[in-house]
């Protein structure tokens, strides 16, 4: 297999995007990232599309044509890939294999969901759609309440408080606040989550990622060929992906995600280094407790000590390893399919010491670990200065 | 790029299958696949699922996790690919690049869709967003719709008449019935066709493929292992994907798809050879005129001659080239997601003298042509014995 960079990166503003539609924002994303490697369009060999419900959230399927048409690209392969929540995460891999394997020279891969043009019932009814349909949704377990179950026995095995999982979304908030295209700028205190009300207890409002509208996007090309287009190419060292058990009921453990561990595990066996090396990783925080279940599942804390190590501030800009610089699916928004690309623009940005004011200083090394459903599926990717 | 070879198949019976569901229909495919080249599930390393609009149709993404599951196969990586009609051929060529890439040796792809539990208008629905839903869907345009422009523009040009046209759903019932897994086990004849209801002008209700319940299944693995799992390898030995703007009022013509053209040239160019080479040759047939463009646009028939030919039985078994042997999508069935899979189980058959009543003698080389939408995705492969 050959060795692959990332060369190019865009992303839309996240947020309520009321002014422009599902194909707006792909178009938008992708012009941004080629502009940002000086690439021409006829260059482009192959796309790929991640994103979740647009069947269900706007009445469009066949995204990949889609981008392809809109973009004036045609006839170049144009591929949608779907995994709930990790589609983004998902269709990056599934480019990095089209250019690792030779089949490709030059590939785009965006991701994009437009979630507020549709009423909120009808979107949590399509999000429902990435756990198990016939045995969680139709009973009415929605994803509030699915992790709001991972979170209680996170609380009963480890002693982690509502209080330690509110300081997650208060970090966040910082880091989106020093980020132009995060959906919240505003930061907020510990007292506004704790006193947010109950979604699903233990999980309250600010616990909870927002219905965001979005587009990222990356260009991938082999190592050999990426110094021609930036002086600045990203390697992609590891790229892993996994699948559990689509219910929670039918899990082993519920208070952690062993896609996660399996990804990450296989990851760090790809790039040859171990967690304590990653100075700068976003990870998957749909929800405050997925950030905690994360960073330990990943290897970057002890099982049971992430709520800890959130609270004490060691995942803070400035701490032992920054977690979600962008703002994370809590403060940078969550529009479904674009989380995993957005993760990998972020990460690139800190490689190249682009961050702005959220910059970790001498970056080397990142991670992003992006997750469909409730842990079903789980993507890791390593990238590092090339 | 590595050698990769087509080592088991299954499939469920096609047709409207009340008394089982969406997971059930694609596990049964798969094992059936499984145990065709006696593989076992703990030798699987990925796992790509083409489907269409399970979100609309059953309420149910993430489904490649949910087949992972159902099937035992986490913690693998499993994906699902779409892109409308041509998904299960578009996850046939995903999976083929995961192998050839080296990143995996043994992969399933799988294709499915559940359709009939659906009312039609929603159908309908889901199936419009196969093309430009802001632009066609929402005037009205469906796809029968869209496809009668086209036959009225072939009819226009080369004179192609509505006997042509109905001679391709003739022949392709013909070969349903020796397919005891096609939808429709019954022959009809040419007066069934003219005699039965316009659907949209000129194209009749014999003109259209069914909605239908199915799923099928194929294992792929590099050529030198392959042989170690089957006496019969089928290898591949051209995968080519091409798109074309989504909306037909986009397109320089209306009478061809360019994206078949492109991709069945590059197909060609792959395989070293050319369309006079292929013995047995499964196509897009969703309406009848698209079985007639399609045998031109890949170049089996001169432009303007597909419908005569069809008409002169040149495309029958024992013609000069037997296409569509299953039934295709008007006689076997047109389950979304899984026809592009089926077409390659289908041509494994064909390929390893297993096809029964509708076997091709000497058949070597066979080709698979799927279309997404009304041709902003084509996909084609093709195949040999190795």
């Amino acid at each position: 297999m050959r060795r692959v960079a990332i060369v190019g990166v865009g992303m839309t503003k996240f947020g309520e995007e009321w002014t422009r539609g599902y194909r707006d924002m792909l178009i938008e994303a992708g012009s941004r990232a080629l502009a940002d490697c000086n690439l021409h369009g006829e260059e482009i060999d192959a796309l790929y599309v991640g994103t979740m419900a647009p069947g269900s959230l706007v009445g469009q399927e066949h995204v990949g044509a889609l981008v392809a048409d809109f973009m004036g690209l045609t006839p170049i392969p144009a591929t949608r890939v779907e995994a709930a929540c990790a589609s983004g995460g998902v269709a990056l891999r599934t480019g990095y294999l089209a250019v690792a394997s030779g089949a490709h020279d030059c590939v785009v891969v965006g991701g994009v969901e437009k979630m507020t043009d549709t009423p909120g019932e009808e979107v949590a009814s399509a999000l429902g759609g990435a756990g198990d349909q016939e045995w969680e949704l139709f009973m009415g377990a929605t994803f509030p309440a699915i992790y709001a179950l991972m979170a209680r026995r996170h609380m009963f095995e480890y002693g982690t408080t509502e209080e330690q999982m509110a300081s997650v979304a208060v970090k966040n908030h910082a880091n989106a606040a020093k980020n132009r295209y995060a959906h919240f700028q505003n930061e907020i205190t510990l007292e506004t989550v704790m006193n947010s009300k109950y979604i699903a207890s233990p999980l309250k409002l600010f616990d909870c990622s927002p219905i965001t509208d979005g587009a990222a996007a990356v260009v991938l090309m082999p190592l050999e060929k990426a110094k021609r287009y930036t002086s600045q190419p990203i390697e992609i060292v590891a790229s892993a992906q996994a699948s559990d058990a689509l219910a929670l009921h039918s899990r082993h453990c519920e208070s952690e995600l062993h896609s996660t561990k399996v990804a990450a595990k296989k990851a760090f066996e790809q790039a040859g280094i171990s967690p304590s090396d990653v100075d700068v990783a976003e990870v998957h925080d749909c929800f405050t407790i997925a950030e905690i279940m994360a960073i330990e599942d990943i290897g970057f804390f002890k099982k049971g000590e992430g709520g800890k190590a959130s609270q004490e501030g060691r995942t803070a800009l400035g701490g032992e390893i920054a977690i979600n610089t962008s703002g994370g699916l809590k403060g940078c928004g969550h529009p479904v399919g674009a989380t995993g690309v957005k993760q990998a623009v972020e990460v690139v940005w800190q490689l190249r010491g682009q961050a702005e004011g959220r910059q970790v200083e001498g970056a080397e090394i990142g991670l992003t670990h992006n997750v469909g459903g409730s842990g079903a599926t789980a993507v890791v990717h390593i990238m590092k200065k090339a």
